[in-house]
């Protein structure tokens, strides 16, 4: 189990989003707790008063902070004394508000956990970086498949050196959900997942190929330098991408592939990413995190497994609970997000200081990352792949 | 999400065990909240009473309901008004000390969720069955593996007649850890389970071969008739076994195997089942719960895959949070079998009828078969293999 | 086993190439052998006349018919009565020399069966195309993948509709055996494969992209449109690309990626496919070719298995050998490439009609579309990647 | 490739069974000249003269060496000039034919390769090996699955004691072809597989669970103490068993099991075996039999390929004909057995001496130990599991 970080007591926790029939506000609920390191204790469950009240009881809420709108949150939680006001929100509501609930409660002193994508476009996120440098709260942004002990202990392989110089990448994120349009019928998932309005100005790619370009960059540290992307739209009437391929440029020479898909029967949440280095390669799949292979030539492959023993590093064994061969999942990764961002939170609380730039845990210069990469993909597609610059000040180096 | 049961409030959780160091404990306490169904509110956390209140703070339990002892727990919670006393206690101490105090609990008039195996020793658990059915109470004993999703839609499959006649069971549960004597370097772990005064007559089919026959039992509901077995002790000085095969002979005629190691190099937890019918056969690992083989001759093979479409029965899809792809594992399982309990508490706590003895949980019932499975176990491999009857009164029929 | 084809008598079979040192070679005269259609009689197994005659016993080829070059083995078996002459020759030299020797063959009335690529680079391919089609000779090109039984029944499966309108296609090939610069150390296979003058114009994508390609034209029938390539060369010094990244378009509106390397540590022969269509999708790989993956949204994903039972269409039957779970492997896949020619060679020599263009085994309009998709994929890379036509009026439509 | 035996010359082989409608008789004619080591140039391919004459020319015998019977075929070939006739037999006939065959060729001076099980019953195989002995001609029986390459790499890291000392056997060979009554539906392999008269004393057990039998001890060189096993027959009227189970103690202490069952639905030709020793342990599965796991407590689990690197001992090295990669399979695997048996035969042709006892190919001793299994098994299920002695003077030490 993880050991609790300095701060001796739990934090406290405020929830946006999340109301009846979503399904990101349960996991980050879920997930904000497994450790036992924080209580959600206010809400603003819904962007409709009556429903984010009636919605409290489900997350155990105190009708006294289940609130009818994020503005009342941050007004109220602001007046309360320090001992007792939230020391996080925890944003889950569609992309497009994003950026104006986080800017709300960062410019009042809390930390934030934000859903991912962070803003609706990339000028949001470059101003929001610019809230969090400003105001020195602790920003998360849930890319939480950099959660997975197993995509951790990658992270540390390619940073000491065992993979060598990294050469290639290849990350594929595919689904199938959206091989009809399912948003002709009032599913809500799929309903905002394909708007424009409400999803930016990418539908598969902002939603799905985003994280696996940023799995690439979070294990290997790579700078990207350009990107070519074809997006494209195979349920006929749909207004945003349904599947898309891009080819990312790195700044030492690799060369990254990116693929994602919302149309391919049968698939259901296939993120995988391979990286050749000049000295040994990985393979991980997100459906079966659990393992992770590590080849070198002339070799036997090894298969790694999570908790499989001490040649794991540090920090894959602080990022699991159980012993190995007891299977942790999608849960466990999305908390440990969590629990990087506590440690942070708690050092800040403490009046430590905090290395928001190299965070274990996604930071608003990845969110940055991230609205870049959609951006430069989709004017990319636009020109027939046209090669856009993937260089951005604010991002992670 | 699972959907509240009728009784409109939190139920009030006790933790027998779980002290510093402890594993099994930990995993009760997360599973039993994992859906907000219920809150741990006191706990008797160790036997040393000076620990047991030390250990309160890792799970928020307040000092006036951190109690020395299970006795004073069970003394205290008793005068509580019922409004305020747990609905239930989680039992989670070694073996040995389970008997007594559930039965204390139960005669307390209590709810109880017991680690396994449920007793020491056979007597203790036909002693318990009595108790339990006169007293009333919900009881379950976790076999976890039998929350698994697609473990129950094997469950169901099997009960619709999908599989028809069952003829073969095939069913093992390897591991590796015990390789070599680790219970003389002082590790906890190793050390209760190989002692004979606190694991009681078996070692590793205790403690994970009783865990194979029960979900033989569990998915096929087939009555057993006479086991045939053969303990081995591979790691000198050893007191107990540490590996195992048996034959099951079931009433209907099927033949099943069960099959258990602690010594096999590299083993994590691997528990795995194929069960043969006349009209198809299942293969299932628990390493990889997320899936399950179904074969049909003539028939491309099929994945079932958990939350993966209408093909799965009701049972299933409520025993699942995460939207396909997005894997769940052990823990999950785990809140399962307390999520099925709490139905039946929530029904006791509000007047309704229990009928326990069809629980989907694994109740008192499955707790005597699997300690008799253990005793004959043991009887059996003592007089060569000898056949041992595994009909007993007071199993599940 | 394979029915004998209507002409009631073994083929005769020539070898160019394959002497001592040679892998494919080998291949040739073990896979053209295996279901006893024909006799290897004749050779011309080295560019070295002494090493011709000396390499002729491993194959049994007699003295009188062991050749010191290519052209005495057209010279002399030309002046052989028909009844003694071979049928064929199969031609497995390195690439820059297939062109000649083809083409003698050819114009001697030869049917052949020619190694890939087809020829050294794409003029040769179109003049050659033309000497088949003149000449009315049976031309095969071993793109042996395509020999697998489960690709067979991907391309039924296609043009029966299974799969509806076909989407997106990934064909991925990935080697890393060229990871070091073999090539300076005198190892044969990796000289020749990275010297542009024995080679191509491109490395990697000519040795194993250009299977890639072929196996998603040859189960979808698309028809490709264009081409945007990046090659890259990771090995420091070695003269031709050993990895790239190419994504096509086809002129139904398809996306497909071609992705190989030979630098990925560990990977041995990792060729694999995956076809998303609107009604199912396909996945498939070579290196456990024995099985394959059909899945529909919202049902158990389909594992097909080689003669796995009647589900299988006629033309997977017709490829295998072997009960089911007895696995057939890379030599099989190539016999029945084989075996498709020897069937039109047998029609040939009966006098019935050929009808080359829709043959099953990989014809020289395929032979030409490979070398036209290196072409395009080199001219591609060297303008960063801009789009190249695929268009070419003498692939096969 | 294999490199040629000292003998310099092809073998002289001819094949009793293998008549029009047979499956392994096609087998063992492939097999035997994979390597271009041997000539099928004779054959009593029928026990009825006339289709026995009509199957030749499949086979390319010629009309003069198309023999009535196989005692025709003895007396004819051993009145030929010893640079003419064969030099072994190929004996590839129903079981309860092997033994009389079989000693005819012995006693005539022939070397044998002999289908298995290699007789009818036990006395027959006690039989045969002091004819083996007497006569000193080369004997292999086609436990076929012992040839691929990884088996055999598994048996020298046990014999080079990277496994340490062996302690657990888990071999299982699972099929479901027999799910229904296939044998009164006149399929050629059911009948003869189903009948006692045709197939001795088992079915199952003596088609397949010998098999598994027989790769344990291969592997390990264990010898074998007792046995104790239980058949069934779950298909009702079926005179023969298509399933069981047996547990075998080792004369070391280990404990083994084997499992073997027929009516498995979807099961195709399932043979896996897993061995755990005090150092390592091993797992193999032949449906997939380019692969191999070892695992080491605490280390990356190791996935061995065929062909995979320096890591594979000499005679895995031996045993490949193909880079990494490029999968070999059953008929390899066949050829390996040949193989063996011909550098054998090469040695007695060349007056070699032959150490028969200690052949990497099955021979006479292991025929025995096979024969002897199935004896002991059907007399412990008659007996409801009592043990049997499994030590036989006649098995390989």
């Amino acid at each position: 189990m993880a050991v609790n970080a300095p701060l001796n007591r739990k934090l406290r926790m405020g929830l946006i989003g999340g109301g009846q029939g979503a399904f990101i506000g349960r996991v980050h609920s879920i997930a904000a707790i497994l450790d036992n390191r924080a209580s959600l204790i206010a809400g603003a469950l819904s962007s409709d008063p009556a429903r984010a009240k009636a919605s409290a009881p489900d997350y155990d809420i105190p009708p006294e902070r289940a609130y009818g709108s994020y503005q009342e949150m941050v007004e109220k939680e602001s007046k309360r004394s320090p001992e007792a006001r939230i020391d996080f929100a925890s944003v889950a509501t569609p992309n497009h508000m994003h950026f104006e609930i986080v800017k709300a409660f960062c410019e009042a002193g809390f930390n934030v956990v934000c859903d991912k994508p962070m803003t609706f476009d990339l000028a949001q996120a470059e101003e929001l970086a610019k809230v969090v440098q400003k105001t020195g709260v602790v920003f998360a942004v849930t890319h939480n498949y950099t959660g997975y002990p197993l995509v951790r202990q990658a992270r540390d392989m390619v940073h000491a050196g065992e993979l060598g110089e990294i050469n290639a990448l290849r990350a594929s994120y595919l689904q199938g959900w959206l091989r009809t349009r399912l948003e002709t019928q009032a599913q809500k998932q799929a309903s905002w997942r394909t708007d424009p309005k409400r999803s930016g100005a990418a539908g598969c790619f902002g939603d799905i190929g985003t994280h696996a370009y940023n799995l690439s960059r979070f294990i290997t540290g790579l700078l990207p330098d350009k990107v070519s992307c074809l997006l494209k739209t195979f349920e006929s009437g749909r207004p945003l991408d349904d599947y898309g391929s891009a080819a990312v440029r790195y700044q030492n020479g690799a060369l990254g592939t990116v693929t994602a898909s919302q149309i391919s029967h049968g698939r259901e949440n296939d993120l995988w990413i391979e990286i050749d280095g000049t000295k040994a390669a990985i393979e991980w799949h997100q459906e079966e995190p659990n393992k992770m292979l590590v080849r070198v030539n002339g070799q036997p492959h090894r298969l790694y497994t999570r908790a499989g023993g001490p040649y794991l590093g540090a920090t894959a064994a602080a990022s699991t609970r159980l012993p190995s061969g007891h299977p942790e999942a999608f849960l466990e990764a999305f908390a440990n997000i969590y629990t990087a961002a506590y440690d942070d939170m708690a050092r800040r609380a403490s009046g430590q200081k905090v290395d928001a730039a190299n965070s274990l845990y996604p930071n608003v210069a990845d969110g940055v990352d991230g609205m870049n990469f959609i951006a430069q993909c989709v004017a990319s597609s636009k020109e027939d792949g046209a090669w856009k610059s993937l260089r951005h000040p604010l991002c992670r180096t």
